[in-house]
């Protein structure tokens, strides 16, 4: 293993990391970047962010220069397993270099409220994000509380614990005496309570006979690595409950977010694609479809084809961006969004995700449309799209992968849309309204974007048990899609009517064909079938570890859809999509999951970005030992 | 193909079917075979059960004679491709003549109520068994009754469509005037109602105002086809609620009912271990355990081992019955109980499973353990248990699979142990009382018998779930267990080390070996993963062919677990256990399943118990047109 080698490469990662952390520092002065709508009374500039950010980029740097100093004079020969020691390290380190600003800046990721019983803590920490209606319903029976102490309560937390004036507090809760209802909860006899406003000490005492209390709950390491790793994955999965409140998060924190999503799929498509070919499965389509570019041979005819695929990818980014800001969104959110969607990652700037924008009528609209146009581009084989782009579009349209993409999409969506009219959903009052959130939904899961712009957790069964099976097909390969890849099943088809030959005629020796071509990799057949068979023991196994170690009382009343929240989440972080059902549907988020769990998801995101292998082999001794 | 050949040996099935049923004639007269605790008044004989059955063995009996004849000199040469059919072939022959039975003697599959509304069906069709309640409650709410009258409905719902006597109304709703709230109800105005009784004619006047009416509903083909199925495949899936009344289900029936987990049991030992080797998995493992008997060459050999399997098989469904019924059990009860053991079938002649006799203290006790040691003798390599027994019994500590499928048990039965007695869960009272339940739910499901003893669908949320999963686990090949048996899961082990290290070294060529010695058959390889795939493929397509077609309705005012009870529905029918979760918990059945799911079921039983590829190539045209 040639160790210098990873180093200088490690440390090159580490150094464009720590620069790039310097360009979100801008939209630390609010009047530059802010939402029009965000909360204005606010300081020139954010504070806690700046830090956050200079810290870590410093941090980044010093690493990686560190890491340059010790790789220099490395051999520059990168054989396979180095290549593969690369894509996996650099994203472990990432991941670690990416949650510095979160951690460091002190972003909240949301209110807390916890219950305390004669100075014991009675109940794990309860995450009350505003949609969490079952964990309030909940402690509303076995509080005592009456329905306008309960009323009160609930604004205060859906405030995101910075507290309420008086007005707000009447307005939100539609009593003209809730503060005088504030005013007896704290005083309250028997069940003592109050509330921290944001900033005060966390030690108050803790005496009384039973009471509440209700904070800001800062990133730790593991939801800044988990919110860290979900933007380089490209999953857009967050345990951020107000993405709103500057107070909580501030905006250039909120840009370095969505800066990681750029730069995981920049990864992806020029680091990735090129050296690895995205598994086997990209790599011989790469091999069958464009001129030359094998790894042993032709090292800078690769160099040029990596250049050539992050210029497109970055001016696909740039016009995304344009068209956005001419649809109205602040420059700051254009550019987010942008990023977002080519990177098929799904990290939004609001509560409600891209279903924001949605409300604005005619512009909400073709902002949908235009996204679901880029998010399918993103979902494309670049190899295919570069080819097209370069003069032969055809070639799209005789491209076996991209027409059972385009199949699947459409094929599901009218299942969607016609089973939505029929149960009356919500989001399909309309033909129109219908088609376009039905379409989007499939096409936010199957390129594992995972945008909201409708809660299709609330849709009917059928439609929610397709989408859950649509998160395992994903994107094509050579995409910033992650999943498993339409080029897959198109093989595991074939690879299927092969066999069934062989079953009753064993002498029988065909070949996979990819269009007209056989494939030069035969020992694909059987990767292709691995790779199924890891991602069900994967899957499966997450599924048991999660019910085995997250408390029931994460669903608080009710814990009935334990196992199929569960399913979902893995099945939502293995394949980098983002929301699932239930628990973490597309209105919620994964802040309530325990940390062992995050730190599970962590993993997932991780094993399926890199398509697993680039992560297991740093865990074989022999992978280090051999030559 | 040798299509003279398929029909003589489909022939020989017919008449062997035909034959066999008239042995469940003798059960037909109650005063041999009776439960002690059966009503009892009743005729001298079951004339429905009897001209049901001599029907169903006339018509085998004929179709066998036809096919024979057809078949009249045929060259005697089995190849691979006759041998696919003829496994694939027979099992469709015979769910058809195993389901004349059920269907000709007008066995009732349960009580059904449905609801009027001036001459229109307004709900579909309601199964109501015993255990609904969720189905009761959502229809109390909407229908405007008392809670006496809701009372005195269930009471007549739950005595499956018999009707009650004045005493027994009384005695089942606790309510000295429950026969006068039944006379109000039989006149209520506005909501009229009345009940058919037994015999009753069905087509009553449905002119009223809105009524309801109950019935009993006799099995239709598609009911028979899958009682006939669930019991050749050994799965133990059933659509009877009350197997206990003889009116409704006669004993001769019943004891055809369990005869066919015999027949299915011995079909796998005897036909399909040793013509097909039960997929490649089974097939390598035979070549590399036993001297000689491939397919090729030992024809005679080949014989012997069949006939020693099937005298095997039939020995120890002997000694198991002769302990059940020193145990306690009546002849009936031994035998049946006998052969659903070590069929790993499942199908009970009481509505609790095993669970009936476990109430009876120390019998019950020994019951049990004797039940999960036959249990786990059938769900062991038949090849090894033979060469264990005849004298090297160390065989079966040295084999792989063996302590693999032993490990496994082990893990999980800690496991949900621990999580039990931590959970206090329903039937984890006592440590012994943990120890017990616990190993007979992972036996039970591993082993794909499906017995029920404790309902594991009220257990904590993680024993649920490793359940769910450990059903695609299975027994061992060359076993009568389903699933995907162990073996596959140790190569898919190996096989993925081999991957791995092939990720980084492309030129290394490792070779796949069970023990020390590499494997003659290295395409397993590739077919083990397939397998996995497909079982996947199938599992997620049957997942949402169930939850498109069933109505919400079928679980009544909650669909909340539509979907993950489905997935259950559709695991447990494809690996061949038969109780799954909620809908189809230990202590419920496929009854309420529509007509065309039911179907599916049929289908994923056939194909799991067949290894799917004997049913899949009966569907390629080439298959039949290639010499």
């Amino acid at each position: 293993m040639n160790v210098k080698l990873l180093c200088r490469l490690l440390g090159i990662l580490a150094s464009l990391i720590g620069s790039v952390m310097l360009l979100s520092l801008i939209w630390a002065v609010p009047s530059i970047g802010y939402h029009t709508d965000a909360v204005v009374e606010h300081t020139a500039w954010e504070a806690a962010g700046i830090r956050g950010l200079v810290l870590s980029s410093l941090i980044s740097l010093a690493v990686g220069g560190l890491l340059f100093r010790f790789g220099r004079g490395a051999d520059g020969k990168l054989f396979r397993k180095e290549a593969m020691a690369v894509v996996g390290l650099s994203w472990i380190l990432a991941t670690f270099l990416g949650a510095l600003p979160y951690a460091l800046s002190g972003t909240s990721r949301g209110p807390s409220m916890r219950f305390f019983d004669r100075g014991e803590q009675v109940e794990p920490l309860l995450l009350l994000s505003r949609h969490r209606t079952n964990v309030w319903s909940a402690w509303k029976e076995s509080s005592g509380h009456s329905a306008n102490e309960y009323a009160v309560l609930k604004a205060i937390s859906n405030s995101s614990a910075r507290g309420l004036s008086r007005k707000e507090l009447v307005s939100r809760t539609g009593m003209s005496n809730a503060p005088g209802v504030f005013q007896q909860l704290k005083s309250k006899p028997g069940l003592g309570s109050y509330l921290i406003a944001p900033g005060e000490a966390r030690n108050a005492p803790v005496d009384r006979a039973a009471h509440y209390r209700q904070r800001w709950m800062k990133m730790g390491l593991i939801d800044s690595m988990f919110e860290s790793q979900s933007g380089f994955s490209t999953t857009g999965a967050t345990v951020l409950n107000d993405l709103e409140d500057p107070y909580l998060v501030p905006h250039c924190i909120l840009f370095w977010r969505s800066s990681t999503h750029f730069l995981g799929g920049l990864g992806i498509i020029a680091l990735f694609v090129v050296i690895l070919g995205q598994g086997s499965a990209g790599k011989s389509l790469m091999r069958a479809e464009m001129p030359g570019p094998t790894q042993e041979s032709h090292n800078s005819k690769m160099q040029h084809t990596a250049w050539l695929f992050a210029a497109t990818y970055t001016v696909l980014n740039i016009v995304l961006a344009i068209i956005l800001f001419f649809l109205g969104m602040s420059v700051f959110d254009a550019i987010c969004h942008a990023f977002a969607t080519m990177a098929t990652g799904g990290f939004s700037t609001y509560n409600a995700s891209l279903g924001h924008f949605v409300a604005d009528g005619v512009n909400g609209r073709t902002i949908e449309y235009v996204v679901m146009f880029f998010m399918l581009l993103a979902g494309t084989n670049f190899t295919l799209l570069l080819i097209s782009v370069m003069g032969n579009p055809l070639q799209l349209l005789k491209d076996v992968e991209f027409k059972t993409y385009i199949g699947i999409i459409t094929g599901v969506a009218i299942a969607i849309i016609t089973m939505g009219l029929i149960n009356d959903d919500q989001g399909f009052s309309s033909p129109e309204k219908a088609i376009r959130n039905g379409l989007f939904q499939v096409i936010t899961i199957i390129t594992t974007t995972g945008f909201g712009t409708a809660d299709f957790d609330q849709w009917n069964h059928f439609s929610r048990g397709v989408l859950l099976v649509l998160m395992f097909v994903g994107g094509c390969a050579g995409s910033t899609g992650g999943g498993m890849k339409v080029i897959r099943y198109v093989l595991f088809v074939k690879i299927l009517r092969i066999e069934i030959e062989e079953a009753y005629h064993p002498k029988i020796v065909r070949q996979l064909r990819i269009g007209d071509k056989p494939l030069e990799d035969q020992s694909l057949r059987r990767t292709i079938m691995v790779y199924f068979g890891l991602i069900a023991a994967l899957f499966a196994l997450g599924f048991l570890f999660v019910v085995l170690v997250e408390p029931d009382l994460t669903w608080g009343a009710n814990a009935d859809n334990k196992l199929i929240d569960s399913a979902s989440a893995v099945a939502s972080t293995l394949n980098n999509i983002g929301p699932g059902l239930g628990l973490v549907g597309p209105t919620q988020n994964y802040s309530s999951f325990c940390a062992i769990n995050k730190v599970l998801f962590i993993g997932l995101m991780m094993l399926g970005r890199l398509e697993i292998f680039p992560i297991i082999v740093l865990f074989a001794p022999r992978f280090w030992r051999d030559q």
